[in-house]
């Protein structure tokens, strides 16, 4: 496994800075965010490391070269927008600009995207399934013809009661996992796999790690506290972010030791990427750095 | 406390059978319910042991000898319809046939009918707030006049997807009772308490109990299994019934020994009604009478 | 689900004994001890409450007056010998005496007996597979014409240095029970399902049934204490009375409201039968039945 | 084992009256209360269904025949004063009669008594030793002369500031009773041991029944509830009230499945007596009556 | 948050040479004892890094450029006398001594100091409160004036018997911090929150942290091991040292990931101090400075 | 403690290069593999850095001069054939070689020699014991006269069906440790402790030190994940690897922080040898490597 982070959480360094911040932090590969230039939809979201808008190969071997002398690899690509939001024109413009993004990792010789399937949170994972079908199965053919794997992350991008009742992502449980790949074979279809979603979903974060052994593309590591006394008061019918908090790798509930544990007994050996969407750690440039050193210090324990 | 159990799943028994058979299987109070005479409209719903609609002082009168003779008290008046529809006119119907039932628990000198706040179950908490208010304020105050206290039942009355997000009933949380209490203060206003709906919520059922202990106007005796298998599969985003199954008190995760404890320690010395809603019993009329002497046999352990 | 108990613990009482206590204690059926008459060879074998040796219409028509007339019912005909001894001409005595508890259980319309698999201890489950498939696929076809369900008893057989090291019953886990059935697919061929083995095996007492819930022929309720104290002395690869000692229901770790919870809920309606191997209660023949006695008291609370 | 109950919690009535309730409620023995007349000095204290003072020949007979009519057994006498109070009068009184308490016994050949050993509860454990030497030394011998086992209750008597900090009665923890039975090894000196005041002590209640399976004279089924947000906020420091509630067997935290399991696996076949404490059935006789019939039921489940 | 240590396990060191390994050992921050000089008064007590005796504006200067140096702060200036003795001398001593630290923290602007209440521990809290009042009430504005926070540390200071029954600190408890705070609302007045003391007290160490959130002025990183063989041997009623032991930060029961997670989530940025009381680690200095080394690359996992 | 690696897993490596690795990957100690040069037998078997064969005073000078240069020392010399195989020829041979083994480490001035007890594993353990005996009173009697401590591995050598049912190590439980030192109560004769065979036994690996805390000559840090799902498949009469795999630590079920934690509390002081055995990380030699650097910064958490 190789120990990386999202770029996300520090939209305010250059993609050289980032690089050399992961060289010097001990990090061997990085998930680059490449959000089109503009205005940030939401918290996390909105950084472009990589502007894929014109990205041609001369972009790439400065890119390549860039990394190559740090000597960190690059993960993913990363682009996480709504898919299948009900705002049409919208959806279109995030799916041309998702290709994008699989043509620059083409291009990079990544060979790995990461994103969401998106969601009209309005409706129920019945409804959104035909057009999840429709969206996805030509857009999956169109990576794996250019041999690109993509990584969905199981985030139900559901918090506050902005995204009630559905959250912006159907892929959130072991369930709709099966039925995706069910639906759409395609091996170069699978999971970006974030252990701290499933934990306050009540979900096992170990037990689908064997069931879906071929399809884990890349993996997150974040964590989650659940606050039972939080819990306790609104029940699992409040909205997630009133009994649960997300933080750095060892500050939450996530055992480490036996994910990862696991995780290398599927024989997975690809990126594993800190995500900091720790409030405690975001007041500032050197907090936001302080976290990204203390999560490599906590998880270097479990990784070679 | 006094042990006794709901009548809807007896709709094939008359009110005299229904006595009859509290009486020789040990029960000391009935749940009767009140449902308007026609038909259900869900399950365990529409059954009509005492019919309002015309409910009179003579009513009253043969009502109440038919108890004492079989030496079994009621325990309240039930009718457990949904005051928040988003039918207005069924909104109507629903309201003006519970404050019969108010009536004629004031006629039977029972003083405690019990029920849900309803819901529109499209819409959140706090947008369904406005109209709660404005159905309930003055509905509490026509009971209080009555001196018949209101049991809110906790269950939030989703299961599966037709009550998706929201459910029908909006009491389903210590923060929402809270909030409730707050806005109408009234003694007479309260709780139908039933730990069962707190297990699959993943909300603790013996803490609430010290902080609502005057509001506890009565108690249902029924239990949950969450099958941890089924949860890992869909999480707590999926609908309900997908990973919990309801059960008699005993097949499930409440601990009654301790719930019963608590309960008696807050002073409470009120009615604790089997609700019988478990499908392994629902095959015949002998299994639904089988299924209620069990749960006698379970609960007068911890009973006195 | 019916209440029953194992008649081996009441080997001093006649079958009419047997009978009556059985309807005097709560019982509504009994499995009946089908031993050859004579020396027992182990504790809890050898008893013969009837004798099928020349067992004929008549006879089944003055056993069947004898349970209709106390409102009692034959669970099974139960005879545990080891088929698979290395003793191969006890191995035939035993195969030919089981053909007789088979056809009269038949000619009594039990449809149902119970039994072990056997083994020969001092090999390995792989080097015993063959014999087993030998002896047991005509055996599952001899009672499949007959119309009577075999059930396994779950047990492994192991308890001392005596049946060192792999026990004198092959059907002890739920992989084996897979391969069983996947070999000799009859819907004759079942288990009889004991809970209490898999307590200390370390096996999970309540997955299985839903895997096997159309193999349940017959139940029993047993229960067994692990001591921690002893178990960390000798691990489990001390001998398994050294750690664990087999208790009535209750007196145990089965959690007998989960696993009568689900047993119901996977449709299983056959009987449950109470086995007694719990020496605190071995002392007198008073000491049995009342072991049996608060073995009903303490079920009768999760049964119907 | 036999079930029997403490007759402290039935003050208001006569020892015919006791006996008559114990046939009744199906206990089979009565540990029976034999306070000097007078005054009670504490709570459950003070109460005289026997009265010692000039006990002869001829009221054992009356008493033994009332208790035959009546299938009823003495299990002990009980007097639990505190014999090493710094009061050196009051200390010399309580030994002079409970001396005629244990003549009594000898008497009505019950051949047990029960008490505690006292403790000057201002001073220490080693500090209060040599006193205990001086007076119990002697007492055994007077108890052993005469074949009365004494059974010495193991509650520490601290329950608030009154007793604070070390509490009436040195018996407490396991290391206390091994140093009692080594420095006065006499048979007739043994344990009337209460699991509840170990629960709430953090003390395993089950393992020392296995060192001292020898020393267990007599057996209260008293239960404690440990309420976890009361200590949260006191601690262990706190006075023991402040966290803990005596209740009846089954609404605290003994398991007495396993209790008992053991209890019966060392050999013990002695009484089994309900202790009722529990202020929420102490509002009248009724209730009190009602606590020892609700206690017999759950207790039956795992007892002959 | 920042990591620091106590200085007490170094009393072989200078200042200089304090600072200096805090330094080199990866410490950002030292809380430096202040006791009078002379002979400690017990273990871990006497040490004397920065003596306040006669410090002056020049003293002040001196320390604050050694510290610059270093790049290490000061946390707080730290003794912990008890205030509440019997011995009033004594008393009066400590209170002057106490007053001069303060004096010092005000000129080194370090604007925090750390002690105990002190306790008479032969009497119960009710008794010492009026004196806490008396001497405390004054202290703090003595305090506040000088724009200096008292962190109290919660430690029982009971560990054998010794100090039995009462400790000599009343500050052990969440319902007695309450307490404090509200008779001397002072912001002055606070706590130095060590999480090991309400581990052996069975306190929830995690949840104070929410209600204290403002009152958290310092904190201690110390451990324990609860052995339960021991407790069960002696219960809570024992003396703590008989059943649990002071052990280094990961070594104990102490969840660090979570203290600190939540500690960092109610806003606390101070300083987190390692404080050595491991019999373990005390051999030498070489071994106590090591074990300060382990400390720091333990906690360094979960402290930016 | 010094933290050490066990030289099996780096067969690859010469004597220097190993040691050189040792220093450089911050480990104090090695145990060095002593296995006759030829082919291995086994897994792990068969590695020789130190050839003992010929092995003399100067080799023992060249060997101290390459690890003092070094900074590293030797915790053991380390041979761990089947002394009591059924093969008499081969037990002769390795009884030899195991000599050579020991003289070298008096040599070496190592003083530490570890192995197994060796076992015939189709018989039981009481069938062994005689021949134990009969092998291993002379061999301590020849360690000890050599003053070199023999540290037994409590590995029961049992995996799959290959070593079914006994194992190839008679040592694997507290009770035989006991029976052991009993018959051969030789100080020089103690355990080699490795927790991870415990853990899959389902024996407690802490409380045993303090009741060996004498026995303890050297210990192994490994790891062991139990698969629950897969145990629930076979139970524990399966073979052990069925349902468990062996780990690096961090990655299984030890508690390292406590079980170093008790290790130091009893006095231990002596080596703590990593042994990788864990498959995910036996690639390729930089994996195993990677293997030791990852165990060493996981271990040096709780380790001075």
């Amino acid at each position: 496994m190789k120990l990386g982070f999202v770029s996300a959480i520090l939209p305010d360094l250059s993609l050289r800075e980032v690089v050399e911040f992961a060289s010097e932090a001990g990090y061997s590969c990085v998930e680059l965010m490449c959000w089109p230039k503009g205005k940030a939809e939401r918290r996390y979201a909105g950084v472009t490391h990589i502007d894929v808008t014109n990205f041609g190969r001369r972009d790439a071997a400065v890119v390549r070269k860039l990394l190559a002398s740090a000597g960190v690899s690059i993960s993913a690509l990363g682009y996480y927008p709504n898919f299948l939001t009900p705002d049409r024109d919208e959806a279109k413009r995030v799916l041309a600009h998702f290709k994008k993004v699989i043509r620059a990792a083409a291009l990079l010789e990544v060979g790995r995207v990461t994103t969401f399937l998106g969601r009209d949170w309005t409706k129920s994972v019945e409804e959104n399934w035909p057009r999840f079908l429709k969206v996805w199965t030509p857009l999956v053919a169109f990576a794996a013809q250019r041999e690109v794997r993509i990584g969905i992350e199981n985030c139900p991008m559901l918090f506050t009661g902005d995204e009630w009742p559905g959250g912006k992502n159907l892929a959130h449980s072991p369930r709709i996992w099966r039925r995706m790949f069910e639906d759409i074979p395609s091996e170069y279809f699978g999971l970006n796999y974030d252990p701290s979603h499933l934990v306050w979903q009540h979900i096992d974060y170990i037990k689908p790690l064997w069931e879906f052994r071929d399809r884990i593309h890349h993996a997150h590591a974040k964590d989650v506290r659940v606050d039972r006394e939080r819990l306790d008061d609104v029940g699992i019918l409040g909205t997630p972010l009133q009994y649960h908090s997300p933080k750095l790798p060892g500050l939450g509930e996530v055992n480490w030791g036996r994910f990862l544990s696991v995780l290398g007994d599927i024989g997975y050996s690809g990126p594993v990427c800190v995500e900091v969407e720790d409030r405690a750690y975001e007041g500032s440039l050197a907090m936001r750095k302080a976290a990204l050193r203390q999560s490599a210090r906590f998880l270097m324990q479990y990784i070679p």
